[in-house]
């Protein structure tokens, strides 16, 4: 077992958005990744890629709250009390988004992407192109996921 | 710009396996995923998923091959050289790793997953569950990608 270990990340690029709030989850806004300027080789052939994953770090959460182990999905107590690990939300032990987002434009260190619901300044850990082994199949959510992608469509 | 920023992060479980070597990458394999206890809680309701995805650290990079910023994929010279972040190699500033799996199993603390490409006492950093929301729409790669996708369907 190495659950002692501790790992030390650096972030590779930052969020620019002029989202506030909750626009930052309106899926149709675009942003910017500034990447280091260092990487920017590491960039060559991702524009080949209509859609990335995104990893980022979500800074503003405290320490506090990542010992959540509960939690209504989108804070909605209608639905049910989970655990962290069977939610989308920010409160995690290693709280780490993973967005997967439309790529537009790679300029030089800059990407243009659609999508990223990450607030300006978010640190970015790693991109990672997304293929057709990412859509997995036949799969299967519970009941109260089915009733918000529902609302959702609506 | 808050590329100076260090990010600790803490394992919360860690990869059970008897796959060794390029096993790892055979899909139908099983493996666990053995949860730190005192996170057990956080587990609540992730069995109502049929697919997770796992992100966990590829420790056995070291600080030099972190640095490496092309690579061709999957070591083939008939494949062009590209950037790191064009490609999903292990050689990449964060080395996290990021696998779509299914969830086969929930036993308190342990989780029985299949086609988790990571070596026995891999530390795990976050489980995320799988919806409808991460199937993106209308994907496009590169020729390079669709010429290996054609490949391993083979």
């Amino acid at each position: 077992m190495v659950f002692e270990e501790k790992i030390l990340l650096n972030p590779i690029a930052v969020v620019k958005t002029e989202a506030v709030g909750n626009e930052v989850k309106d899926k149709t806004r675009t942003s910017q990744i500034i990447v280091r300027e260092e990487l920017v080789d590491a960039l060559d052939g991702i524009s080949g890629f209509s859609h990335i994953f995104v990893l980022f770090w979500l800074s503003q959460i405290s320490d506090e709250q990542k010992k959540t182990l509960k939690v209504h999905p989108r804070g909605r107590i209608d639905l049910p009390l989970l655990g962290v690990f069977a939610t989308r939300t920010q409160f995690r032990p290693n709280p780490i988004g993973l967005t997967i987002v439309e790529l537009l434009k790679v300029e030089d260190n800059v990407l243009t992407v659609r999508g990223l619901d990450a607030f300006d300044g978010t640190p970015v850990l790693d991109l990672k192109p997304y293929d057709h082994w990412d859509r997995a199949e036949n799969i299967k959510v519970p009941d109260w996921l089915m009733k918000l992608e529902k609302e959702k469509s609506q």
